[in-house]
């Protein structure tokens, strides 16, 4: 894209040149982490480059936004027309008679930071979005309670609120990856169900206590009010934990996508237990049994044995950038960088392999981990211009540490889809075209 | 909205009937910024309300919702249609001449959380918003460098990025606040020029580093590719601190409204310095004193003087929820809820007074307040249901309190428009209506 008749400032890219030994971290080219933010590697770099002394005439030719006014202000904007193409893949096939029962993916091979725009949050739904009027929408808390009570959606949004910055992952996430074969797709196409927002509600605890629970109240049988009844059981000690009746995703009321008028958000537990469209809790002694977590969300295992109630979804990571699709443009340097997390609370490590997992540096993670969020990580790497392939591997506070792919298929079989959390390892060819090893 | 023919479980609304001498907190209903989310009140508050036995027909009639599947997935979701009325305002009148120049608003007043979604960004532009074809956008650092430097979009997006979540407030936010009278407007209307995203970029003290920044350089002056040519002077020291070349907003590219492709963030500082749409940096010994550095954005005092050069926002807050224009539904218990944040790094206290001053109590502050970014901070409120006001102010980590109006008018006189920071009171009359109390 360069006008090569310009005689102005050099073109750049970030180049590697001169690494010492020293910032050398891992095989395959990973270096320190600390070697580029600091300046000590990218600016050594510009030695191999022939500066140009910057030409009067330096900048190019005014653009036509430039020279004609932009247009007016906006009530509600909406990405750039030069972006359209990122948007969420949908597993939605042509002639489907459920065409609402599925997932849409959300497309983390394209975004950065930490956040998902609430646009881009993955979907799943067992039929389809429901169009809610929030003031024909009622909760009602009921069963083992002193006081069976039911609130409309502005009494609601009277009580104290709490913000809790967490990922929301399928249990199904990445259950492509179980496939011995799956087709050649983007890392969001295999890993793009879990999202992460800024979550604003009233701790479900709150509520509880309105009502007052009775002592022998066990579970929280939840209710969406979607075509669906989506149901799920809660152990009572979690609702009183960290659980949050949602009403703003990312400072907005919640997307009907997401639930809107309200949903429930759980903390680390696999996506489907945050009920959307919420509109029952029913304390009981003993879980429901509901179809949603006995046909559906148990896991298979190879002795025929399901294990059903698995709530907390495993430490996981994964490569974001670059990863399956893209093409490097030549050898030289390029930042890795990916997200990672874990039901279980917060992230301690990420390690990157560069040489098909025979040897791991330490990635940077960026900022504190958050209890249930993501945290993005990144490590400078030297390509040479070989087939390789690159991988991450996440532990957390537990100890618990992200498995490998044989590892998790020898436990859970390749029929099983749910809690898949191994080691993803992008292959790179000889031309820089990279691809899901498992494809 | 109940259905009063419905047997079933009581209505609910948050109420107060009995706290506890201990938990007031200051004069005019006040309580403890503790009282509530320990269930300490709320809950106790029940004894007044006679609880009736849920029965077996306790539920609404099905909704249409619950009948018919709902829609189908999307590739880039939007609000439902029941939130329309939560967008940004716009400063744009019938038959402007440059539609372009001015300003929209995000709506405070209906938003909770921290962060702002992009859509609902505040914008304030000089020319109208360019639509920029990333591929034939350049970034040229030229000027006092050892290497004059020219970056296509893809060149860049191969740098380490970092996140930063910072507020961008303009400098003239609230300027109708400096008006002795004011037509009744919202919350977002006055103090709406404020918004939060996750910013990721490549920190411009690496491209800086690339270029080789000589010794004698002091300003870097940055210039946005609009048709206004948007242009400040940035110090050299702020540059190499904590400023990003942001590429993405909330974790996706950012709009074209905050300056896709790229723009500038400088944390703390007045927003029109994050130049949008950065096209040019030069390194120079002296600032540029450009037109939107003279003629705009200087600081003209009561004797004549203009201050100039003044970065930094100063500390404050502003109640929310609730705020001009809301009823309040009788009187009673009420959350009270509002933002606060500091152009000198992190909040450490916000006071709320319930009766026009003369009382302050101290306010929950949600989080750990971040650097650059906002806070939000919260209190439980036992409205009486007489005549008052709600105010909120802010105390910052260098000791900076928010001024009354009347302190900042002193200072600064009635046509001062920039860096507007003083306590905003709400006035609350007989039927619960909120307004402005400067209006």
């Amino acid at each position: 894209m360069a006008d090569d008749k310009d005689p102005g400032p050099t073109q750049l890219a970030p180049r590697f040149s001169s690494a010492s030994p020293a910032e050398v971290a891992a095989g395959g080219g990973l270096l320190s982490r600390r070697a580029v933010l600091t300046g000590a590697v990218v600016a050594g770099a510009l030695s191999a480059v022939a500066a140009r002394a910057a030409n009067p005439d330096w900048s190019d030719a005014a653009k036509p936004w430039q020279k004609q006014p932009g247009r007016p202000f906006s009530r509600y904007g909406q990405p750039s027309v030069h972006v359209r193409e990122i948007e969420r893949s949908v597993t939605l096939r042509e002639g489907d008679v459920a065409p609402g029962n599925g997932s849409s993916f959300t497309p983390l091979h394209l975004l950065r930071g930490t956040l998902t725009p609430n646009g881009l949050h993955f979907e799943r739904h067992h039929n389809g979005v429901p169009d809610i009027d929030p003031d024909h929408h009622r909760l009602v808390i009921h069963g083992l309670v002193e006081r069976p009570l039911r609130f409309d959606f502005d009494a609601l949004l009277r009580y104290p609120m709490v913000n809790r910055t967490v990922f929301i992952e399928c249990s199904g996430n990445s259950f492509r990856n179980t496939f011995p074969k799956v087709q050649e797709v983007s890392c969001g196409d295999i890993h793009g169900l879990i999202s992460t927002s800024e979550w604003t509600g009233v701790p479900l605890s709150l509520l509880l206590a309105e009502a007052g629970v009775r002592a022998d109240a066990k579970w929280v049988i939840a209710e969406g009010a979607d075509a669906a009844t989506m149901a799920r059981s809660i152990p009572l000690a979690k609702a009183l934990d960290d659980v949050l009746v949602a009403f703003y995703q990312n400072g907005e009321p919640l997307r009907p996508e997401q639930g809107f008028p309200m949903r429930l958000v759980l903390p680390g537990y696999e996506g489907n237990m945050s009920i959307k469209w919420v509109h029952r809790l029913e304390l009981t002694e003993v879980p429901l049994h509901a179809r949603d977590e006995t046909s559906h969300y148990t896991d298979l295992l190879p002795d025929g044995r399901a294990l059903q109630f698995t709530f907390p979804m495993g430490v996981k990571s994964v490569i974001t950038q670059p990863s399956a699709g893209w093409d490097l443009q030549g050898s030289g340097y390029y930042d890795v960088s990916g997200l990672a997390w874990t039901g279980a609370g917060r992230i301690t490590r990420v390690e990157v392999s560069a040489d098909g997992g025979a040897t791991w540096a330490e990635a940077e993670l960026q900022g504190t981990p958050p209890r249930h969020g993501v945290v993005r990580f990144r490590i400078p790497w030297r390509w040479d211009g070989k087939p390789t392939s690159l991988a991450s591997r996440a532990t957390d506070e537990t100890g618990a540490v992200q498995p490998d792919r044989a590892t998790w298929l020898a436990r859970y079989g390749a029929t099983q889809r749910y809690h898949y959390n191994a080691i993803q390892h992008w292959a790179v060819d000889a031309e820089g075209r990279l691809r899901n090893v498992y494809a």
